[in-house]
């Protein structure tokens, strides 16, 4: 009997060359599979909800995959953990309906990205926030911010060299907030284009800085070019934090 | 003329020996006085307000010492943050009274202990927490820890193999806290005798799985026998916050 198995995973992406599969690097997804391999005794392919980028993270990436293996859901997720190394954890595991479709079947995934905004970098937090110098205007942000949420075209915001059919989304929430130092970014959309969330947070840094005016944020939108809004954010502040199905 | 300089400092111990200068290992005291000489061109001793153990993390440890060295203060800080290894880092600095002692001075020391009490272990804060999988309870373990506010004789919770002339310390401040699978333990004392924080910790652990009995806290606190309290806990899950003066 074919099961089909879910995975929650937490991952610290600092050490790989993202989630998917690639030939000469060590990716999430391979060093998963081959773990799954060593527990199941069978081969298997896994099927995330999404591809995150080198040194992104995650702590709730989904992916599930399909096997004729009989093992049991707990001695499963504690093999994967004694063998997998560790900074990949298997948080859950769950059967799903057969037809489930990690990717296709996600309603929304939330991405947070962690700013530390201060004159000294963070020795603890170091491959996990994004640390930028300048004074940012914190006030600023949230309200250029504001105008993202809600169903647009993104294409100022993709990726310039992979260009997706359609760059339409629906960003359902982003939440801004500060404690102390750090910034963070909560982004829950339909889906993402490629390195959206860090073009989002590379422009709301460059109005913050004040490089970009007031007003900038809906113009860039509205423009659909990429040469128009901030820097890319740097992978490490980002993680995939909930996909909701 | 004499200057003495004030450094707080974060760092991660992971991949250290711990705070003290120590023959044939790795400490953060050796590793910033290298930086300090590279910096100001002069050997500096560092007295910091109390070492922490290897792979203990600190926030807000203090450290002082004295140099004839002109340098901006804001020129030194910005040149030890760019030599230092990324997992050490000078948060702030200022001058201090030439009489200041980072470690005699101190009022009172903030530590922080981490517990993620949950099935599976953590990825991105593998080397911050530490993973208790037991179920804990927690009501319990805050009813415990109150008996050891005050003035107290700390004998039980002292490392067997490095007992201090006087066992006396004043806890001020115990606070235990918890956001979904995360504990957060905070103790401010007067002073912390060797291991004595986590050997508290490793106690309030027993406590909160049932191998120690409600009530257990307050005998082993009056019975001043190390061997009646739980083993000590690891050193990941500790980080000294805060030095008060």
């Amino acid at each position: 009997m074919i099961r089909n198995i879910l995975l929650k995973i937490e991952y610290d992406g600092t050490n790989y060359s993202g989630w998917q599969s690639q030939k000469n690097s060590r990716s999430i997804q391979d060093t998963t599979e081959a773990a799954l391999k060593r527990i199941t005794g069978r081969k298997a392919r896994l099927i995330s909800c999404g591809r995150t980028d080198a040194g992104v993270h995650a702590l709730g990436q989904i992916a599930n995959f399909k096997t004729a293996s009989h093992i049991l859901l707990y001695k499963l997720q504690r093999g994967l953990n004694s063998v997998l190394p560790k900074d990949i954890v298997i948080k859950e595991i769950r059967e799903a309906p057969l037809k489930f479709h990690s990717r296709f079947d996600a309603r929304s995934k939330v991405y947070t990205y962690t700013i530390l905004n201060g004159p000294a970098p963070a020795a603890i937090s170091r491959n996990y926030v994004h640390h930028v110098p300048y004074k940012l205007n914190f006030g600023l942000m949230r309200r250029e911010a504001r105008c993202l949420v809600g169903k647009h075209d993104f294409k100022s915001f993709q990726a310039a060299d992979k260009v997706e059919r359609s760059s339409i989304r629906t960003i359902k929430r982003l939440d801004i907030k500060k404690a102390g130092n750090s910034i963070k970014i909560t982004v829950e959309a339909d889906g993402f284009l490629y390195n959206m969330v860090r073009n989002i947070i590379g422009t709301l840094v460059e109005i913050g800085r004040g490089r970009l005016k007031p007003g900038s944020m809906g113009k860039i939108l509205k423009a659909k070019n990429r040469k128009l809004a901030g820097p890319t954010a740097p992978a490490k502040g980002l993680c995939l934090t909930e996909v909701k199905y």
